[in-house]
């Protein structure tokens, strides 16, 4: 395949999302009945044709939530996951799934070692659920476990006995992610001459995409996926990379492209598992330049740097500070703040912004204004200072104090909240009266790991109107952390808005 | 290549590390001379063969950083990245690399629209610098930036002048992420037929590994890469997935494996990127198992459910529990913590271990206890409790409270710490005395994004002797989650050990 074209653009490829299963099967990840719907929604709407819910097998819970998403009427097909043994299909057939993986062993290891079974015995069970699978009016697709492992005569036997029972199709899935895309397209290649074939790739070797599309070269139509590739071990082939990849290098549509960001945010909440930053279409970064060449090429040119635009999935550029910023970096992002600066002063500005990075900071907003008031000489007084913080927490109702020099004036108020640091963020807010008004569009705790006296990184957006200012804080007490990043934010706002702020209830 | 097996075992494949140059022109990463200076240690010791330190012409401190590097006398060559200007080498010459990545502009976007200037020009300037950094003595790679979206005739030509004028070798830069393996293979076979090819992909497509391999069955031997295919946008590709991934499917080894996952971590911590659990290699999970069928197989056969053993790549397997814990998975965890119990009872306490889980919610050491113990009936008296907490932070000397009943006894113990979480298991180890002394073995806190008053999930792993506890605790005062779950796993410690806790200065 990487030689010729192997894969047209006439091929009609689909996307079948297992996020609600193979997905879900991902240590950590539990999904309540309401997350599932939710997800299969929107799967629904984004125009994925096949989901499987779920595994009815697993427990009566799990039956009541493929009922849910059955009781949806979505468009796509709705499936379960079904070991091979009668009670499974029965069980999927009370949830009114539409079809069934029907989960076989293929390869020795599992067909003797795991199932305690023969070659042959195998065949007669699939033979007999097939046909009684199809007998229920149910879709089914047969998946040799470990296909990927198997001796390939006997995948294949396995797969035209399953073809001939009556399957509407089968899957090589490379179960354990052990294979690389020769085997693959070899298999699939001898799959695809008796019937139509599934491909169900994992990651463990960082081979998941590669794999899919080395199925689909040699034949396969219907390949499996799961939202942000959440899934066991190194988790399933990402939905929106096979969905972007096939778009953008093949010119095969199979989803609606924009809406995979909101989707990929879903299920990043739903199960806890966030999304990297570098992660192909859906990370934080993706979309995000910071270098200073690279920026300077994305200000002259957007598709500079960019194999895509954002909007393709539903996303937006971004413009970000950092050490490698640079002139043009640099220069656009003062022009947001309406800072004005010579091409002398933004050449020091730049260069000293990347000293900060070369001392491994993280560089934000706020950084760049205080170096651009030191280069341009504006003598800058400070609107909002925070003098004194005390916040209690642990109890039933956390409270915090707050003493601001606002202006000269002292002033001092407290608050309450759901933790120290809501608390907190509540009294600067009663303190500063209409002024302290300002949106807190983001806040973001890095995860924190080792010892509960780990330094802590803060980051918080706030924001008024078109106008928003970002302060990162790193400190070992969240709590001071959160408050000291918020009132320097807010004393950037109200810096150029050269308001004096007034008490709401004086 | 996907048919026939293009990358035969006796290749000769490389790869080079360009984590601390296109690495942390991520947004957001900055690293510091120390921590650049142990990544390429580590690098180093793992047999990396060519590390680029950086980008000379960023600054002054970036240069000290290169030297930093430089001075540390690897066995990899050290190497910094240029563009298409005499001072830029000038200054890679100075910091004393072993050799310069030359980058200029292949595709007419970035010939014309980025650099101003004309094909036949970027030749000549090409033919240039090389022999002038040749005539320096330094090993040459010449990169065509935005090769993927070059004309392919003049990417030929613009890389055979460099190989004329002296080049040790060409690169094909995928620079943006934009192409896909055939396009790959075309134009490093075409580029092959020259001299030496290198190959440096991103992933924006998830076709980082794809483009890798297929660049190397086009006959490219050297790969850049980053550990944990950290770089702008979605990322380069992962040095960790281009070495499992040859050495495992074709054979072919790069670096020392076993090295990988301690140099992820490394990276990790001082990029401040999180692992993905479910990234391949080097992610939390890409060797724990959770689903019951799953773990099942595992118990019986390590092989069952892994590509490869874990310790290949320095790590250790793990099983989790969860809802799909299955019976199998139950039973090995009960036997862990010495937990009797019936297989009529294991089978009820996997159905609650699976409702627990429908319900959305991680299942921990601790639930699982908590339901065994419902289960076979062991009426169990709490040794520990929090009674009250009281936590003040915000000011210079976090300090705590807590009042505890150990094994029927009042116990006020007061502590300081570095936040408000530090300071109350301070005081929680002061009323405990001995008893507290069990080890925090990991505690780890989600990422919070949203609002102030987002839940946190708090992890704590508590160990003493070769037993370990793990509780989460999801509130919105983190405070309060941290201290509620550490009082809860060292409960679980000493109710198996059976000790009344002594108090320390009694």
């Amino acid at each position: 395949m990487f030689g010729a074209h192997a894969i047209d653009d006439d091929r009609q490829v689909s996307l079948l999302d297992t996020t609600l299963r193979d997905g879900e099967q991902a240590p950590g990840i539990s999904l309540s009945p309401d997350e599932k719907a939710e997800i299969a929604r929107e799967l629904d709407r984004a125009g994925v044709p096949v989901i499987e819910a779920g595994s009815a097998c697993t427990g009566p819970g799990e039956r009541r939530t493929i009922s849910r998403v059955t009781d949806l009427d979505l468009d796509a097909r709705v499936t379960s996951f079904c070991r091979g043994i009668r009670n499974d299909v029965d069980l999927a057939v009370d949830c009114g799934v539409d079809g069934i993986h029907l989960v076989v062993p293929a390869s020795d290891r599992h067909v003797e070692g795991k199932v305690g079974s023969t070659r042959g015995d195998v065949r007669e069970t699939t033979a007999d659920l097939v046909a009684y699978a199809k007998a229920e009016g149910l879709w089914v697709e047969v998946i040799g476990e470990d296909g990927s492992r198997a001796d390939l005569d006997y995948l294949e036997e396995l797969m035209a006995t399953a073809l001939e029972a009556g399957a509407d199709r089968v899957c090589f899935a490379d179960t354990v992610g052990h294979t690389g895309p020769e085997r693959t397209h070899e298999a699939v290649s001898r799959l695809s001459e008796l019937g139509p074939v599934s491909a169900h790739t994992h990651d463990d070797l960082g081979l998941g995409v590669t794999n899919a599309l080395a199925a689909i070269a040699a034949g396969a139509d219907l390949v499996h996926c799961t939202v942000n590739g959440v899934g066991e071990r190194a988790g399933n082939v990402a939905l929106e990379e096979v969905a972007i990849a096939l778009s953008h290098v093949y010119g095969i549509e199979t989803v609606e492209l924009e809406r995979l960001y909101d989707l990929a945010q879903l299920v990043s909440r739903t199960t806890g598992v966030p999304l990297p930053p570098n992660k192909a279409v859906v990370g934080e970064n993706a979309f995000t330049h910071e270098s200073g060449i690279h920026t300077d090429g994305t200000l002259k040119d957007e598709a500079m740097y960019e194999p895509y635009p954002p909007e393709t999935v539903g996303r937006e550029r971004r413009l970000a500070l950092g050490k490698h910023a640079g002139r043009a970096g640099v220069r656009a992002a003062l022009d947001e703040h309406d800072v004005a600066a010579s091409d002398g002063e933004v050449g020091e500005i730049a260069d000293r912004v990347t000293e900060l990075g070369d001392r491994g900071r993280r560089v934000t907003d706020a950084d760049l204004l205080a170096v651009a008031e030191d280069v341009t000489g504006g003598d800058r007084e400070r609107t909002v200072e925070l003098l004194d913080l005390s916040a209690t927490s642990g109890g039933p109702v956390p409270t915090a104090s707050v003493r601001l020099d606002v202006a000269g004036e002292e002033r001092v108020a407290s608050g309450t909240g759901s933790g120290p640091v809501d608390a907190a963020v509540a009294a600067v807010r009663e303190a500063l009266g209409p002024a302290g008004d300002a949106e807190l569009e983001s806040y973001h705790v890095d995860a924190v790991t080792g010892g509960t006296d780990a330094v802590v990184t803060v980051e918080v957006t706030m924001g008024r109107d078109d106008r928003s200012v970002s302060v990162a804080r790193s400190e070992a007490d969240i709590t001071r952390a959160s408050v000291v990043a918020m009132v320097d934010a807010l004393d950037r706002l109200l810096e150029t808005e050269g308001e004096t702020p007034a008490v709401a209830d004086d």
